[in-house]
Formats: structure tokens, C-alpha cells, sequence
């Protein structure tokens, strides 16, 4: 069999950034990490980490992480049966990239029975899309989130449900900045507010209301900042429905135009082979998600 | 005079994250953007970008980002006495780092109406506080919102106010995991939720109770995310008093130590000859904060 210290030494360096942090987390000194992971290095006949800061696994260290992931899966399932300690008594815990609106919104209340019934420990990661599935192929993640339907090999999806975004803004600012009317033509005129450069949300809308072009918009990378910026009378936005539901209903935020709206179809990916515990959250998952998302 | 030109194009394609987004916030193609780049590297005689994906500025890159972040600054005093277009009609804006906690909470309704009075578009990174101060010092951001006090050079720092973070939890975790009790013993023994490697939060609190090791948790990167994690009653965890008022009053989440809390301060760092639209922001800011910080 392979040597699993080694490893183990090479996941905990990409999981914790670095080898300072690697060695806190194994207990080890740095050396012994460095060590170890020269070591795989030689096994392998090939370099598993670039040495950047943070380090990242070369296509050789990631197909070992890969592999890595699926064991800590298995391994999860047969310490359900059997009272096996890890050798490094490590908490079991499982990685997913999600991205940043799900966690924001519908996640939690989703997972929220599952990670106690199980004493599940998550490390969530918010990535947009791209990165959520290279990081899947890599094998630096269990699951991830997103709004491709596109499986990594391996893995499997599943289609969770819809997630509605509308444009919404606050009443002072429909008033003084639109002039109080759903004039369209008026909203590339105003600035939007805008997730980040990869959001593309804010275009969709004004595309489907036949718009183009550039606008001014503010950048603001964070769910909760960005619906405090759209109160606040800086801007207009798309935001999922379900984040904004209790302001909508309060007033303090209005749709735009009502009878548009964007959907991003969002999906569950999975190791196909990742045992018991991946098996029940895709079904809790499946299941909570076709109550909570549209 | 320098030529602004190749300034700019080093700029967008920092800021933009790549070559091909910077011509297309140029209007201009992807080869003339790297010409100029290049040219510019003839003329500093030294490369100012490192080619990785995403690019970085080079030291020598760093001091001519430092001086665009400066001058575009001055640039937005003399537009507003001179009605000057920029040549490449880019619309101005600042750049700033902020920690999330920040931007999930007070920043939205600090300076909203100066964002309006002003015209003035934000890019706001979400920063822990070394990333915030290190682009600071490369000249990528124009102010910085982090808890530590010592000013980059060239910049000055001013005290915004202190941050109280309170460690919650949902009433029916504190029923069922702590047995109702504030039996500080058994948090160690439940599991935490902590927003990320370097959040320390939740282990300062621990270690003011005395007790310190590690302790079993989930990573959240998110702070909506966080809330509605503990709202779910995956965990307990450290968050801002000011977040999560409602939840507090409503009896949704219940404080788990009320005579035990974490005081982090809150600075803004920003560049000294940064022109006067820097120093209202700065003014208003300052004034806001007085109210909505502790």
C-alpha cells in the first residue's frame, strides 16, 4: 500500500495553505513535513507542490489528493462501524466549494440536521464556479456547488434547483435616482452594484430588457455587504429572492421589474465513489434543496 | 511627465486580473495593452508584472501602482472644479480593502450618502488585514478598513472604533449540546464555527475563559453564511454584536456568555496626499463611525 504519512503531509499542506500551518495541524515540526513530502517526491519520480506561496499541487500532487479525498471518505464510513482512531487524530471533516449566494441563503438550513445527526465537521470554501470545479478535479474537494451541470471525471451532479435573482433597490433610491418609474432605459444610467468582475448577473438583467453596453457599478464581494449597500441607497442589484424575502415584504428594498428576473440553475457535484457519508448529504441535500429553492 | 498611457495599462491589468479583462476596460486590444506594458518596462528598465495568472505588479510595478493610485486621486479633485473627461473615458473610482465583518455590518450605511453625494463607485476587496496593508503598500487601493493601527509609509492611520464580538449560539444547540448550561468546559467539546485559517476569534474567547488546545470546528468563509450556520445550530461561534441585534432580541440566537466578549479595533488607512474627495471619505467615516462602532 501507499505510504499515507506522506500523504497525509501533502494534503495538509495545500489544505492549510503552507507548511508552517501543515506541521501545526499534524503536530509535527516543519521539517518533518518538508521531509515527507521530499520524500513522496522521490516516491513518485516526479515534484508534487509548487513551492509558491500559498503552495499548489502540480497535476502529479493532484491526482494524489484525489486520491487522498476518496480514501478520507471510506475511511469516514468505516469508522462508523468500527471505533478506529485516525493515526493523527484528526477531527473527519469534508471540504466543499460552494458558492457565495447558496451559502448566504439556503445552505445552512439545509445541512444544518445532517452535520448533527452525523458530528460532521465542514470546511467550506466560497469559490465562484470555475475555480469550485477545478478545485473538484483536484481533489481538494469532497463536493462543490455551482451552476454547472458538467460532472468532473469521477464524479457525478445532481440538479438541486433554481436559484431567482432580482433586481431590487431601495425605495429612496427608485425615487430619487429612476424617478420613481420602472423606466428601463434610466438603469444603465445609475450605478449598479456588481459582485465582483466575474458577475455577470447585472448584464444578464439589462440584456434580457434588450439594454447593452457598459454601466457604472460599484464592486462589493461580500452577500451581506452587498444587500446593506442596495439599503443604504447606493445602487441597484440582482439578488437572490430568498435572501431578500423579509425586506421585500418590509418594503425596505422593491423589485425593479417584477416580471423580470434572471435563474441560475445550480447543481451538486459529488465523488462517485465516495462512500456512505457523501451518499447521505447528496440525499439530504437533494431533498432540502427542492423545498428551499425554486 | 510620465506617460500616463502605460500607467494605465499596467493598472487594468492588476486591477482587472488579467490582460484580456484590462482591454476590454481599455477599449483597446489585447496586444496594444501588452505593448504598452512592455514599452513600459523598456522605460523603467526593470519588468513591472509578473505573467502569472493572475498577474502581479513587480517592486518596481508596485511604487508605479502607488503613484496611478495617487494621481488618479488628484485627478478626481481637478474634475470636480474642471469638467475634464479622462482619455479613456474610464469612470473614476476608488479602490478599497476591507475585512468582511466591516462590510457585513456598519461600512453600507457609513458612507451612503457620500457614495451618492459625490457620484463616487467603490471596488471594494474583502481582505483579512496583511492582505488589506500589503496592497496598501503596493499602491492597489486607495484606504484600508483593518484592526491594526501602524500606517504604511506614505499614508496615515486614524482609530474608527472597536468591533465587540459576542460567541452565540441557536437556543436549541445550547439546550441540546450544552445542556442549557454556561458551562464553559463543555465549548470546547461542541463544535465551533470559525470563518477561516486565520480567524483567531473564537480562540481568544476560549483562552479568556482559560482554556486553550484545540477545539473541533467548521470553516465558513462567509458571514451571512456564519449566522445562518449558527441559526441551523451546527455550532457556536464569535460574531459581531452589531449583526446580529435582530437575532438577539428575537431570541433566535442566545448570547452563551454575556460578561465575556472580544473587543477587535477597527483603523482606515489611507494615503496621505490622496486630494480631497480622500479626505471627506475620510471626515465621513470617521464620523459615522463614532456612531456605529462601539
Amino acid at each position: 500500500m501507499l505510504d499515507y504519512k506522506l500523504l497525509a503531509a501533502l494534503a495538509a499542506v495545500v489544505e492549510q495553505g503552507g507548511f508552517e500551518r501543515a506541521a501545526q495541524a499534524l503536530a509535527l515540526s516543519q521539517s518533518a513535513v518538508s521531509q515527507r513530502v521530499k520524500l513522496l517526491e522521490a516516491r513518485v519520480g516526479a515534484p508534487v507542490l509548487v513551492r509558491a506561496s500559498p503552495p499548489r499541487a502540480t497535476p502529479a500532487g493532484q491526482r494524489l489528493l484525489n486520491h487522498v479525498q476518496q480514501v478520507r471518505l471510506l475511511e469516514r464510513d468505516l469508522r462508523s462501524e468500527l471505533p478506529i482512531m485516525d493515526e493523527d487524530h484528526a477531527v473527519p471533516r469534508l471540504r466543499i466549494a460552494i458558492n457565495a449566494d447558496s451559502l448566504a441563503t439556503w445552505w445552512a438550513e439545509a445541512i444544518g440536521s445532517l452535520c448533527r445527526d452525523e458530528h460532521l465537521l465542514l470546511d467550506l470554501l466560497v469559490d465562484d464556479q470555475d475555480v469550485g470545479l477545478r478545485r473538484m478535479r483536484a481533489g481538494e474537494v469532497a463536493g462543490c456547488v455551482c451552476s454547472s451541470a458538467e460532472p468532473v471525471a469521477g464524479a457525478r451532479s445532481v440538479r438541486l434547483g433554481v436559484m431567482r435573482y432580482v433586481a431590487v433597490a431601495s425605495p429612496g433610491f427608485v425615487h430619487g435616482e429612476l424617478q420613481g418609474g420602472a423606466d428601463c432605459a434610466r438603469l444603465v444610467r445609475v450605478p449598479a452594484i456588481v459582485f465582483g468582475p466575474d458577475d455577470q448577473l447585472q448584464h444578464r438583467f439589462l440584456a434580457a430588457l434588450g439594454m447593452t453596453g457598459d454601466f457604472a457599478h460599484h464592486l462589493c464581494p461580500s452577500s451581506d455587504g452587498f444587500v446593506r449597500m442596495l439599503r443604504a441607497g447606493v445602487g441597484w442589484g440582482m439578488v437572490p429572492a430568498l435572501q431578500i424575502a423579509d425586506q421585500l415584504a418590509s418594503g425596505e428594498l422593491v423589485e425593479l421589474v417584477p416580471e423580470c428576473s434572471v435563474e441560475v440553475p445550480l447543481y451538486w457535484h459529488y465523488w462517485r465513489h465516495g462512500g456512505g457519508l457523501l451518499e447521505r448529504l447528496t440525499q439530504q441535500l437533494t431533498a432540502q434543496a427542492s423545498h428551499l429553492l425554486s
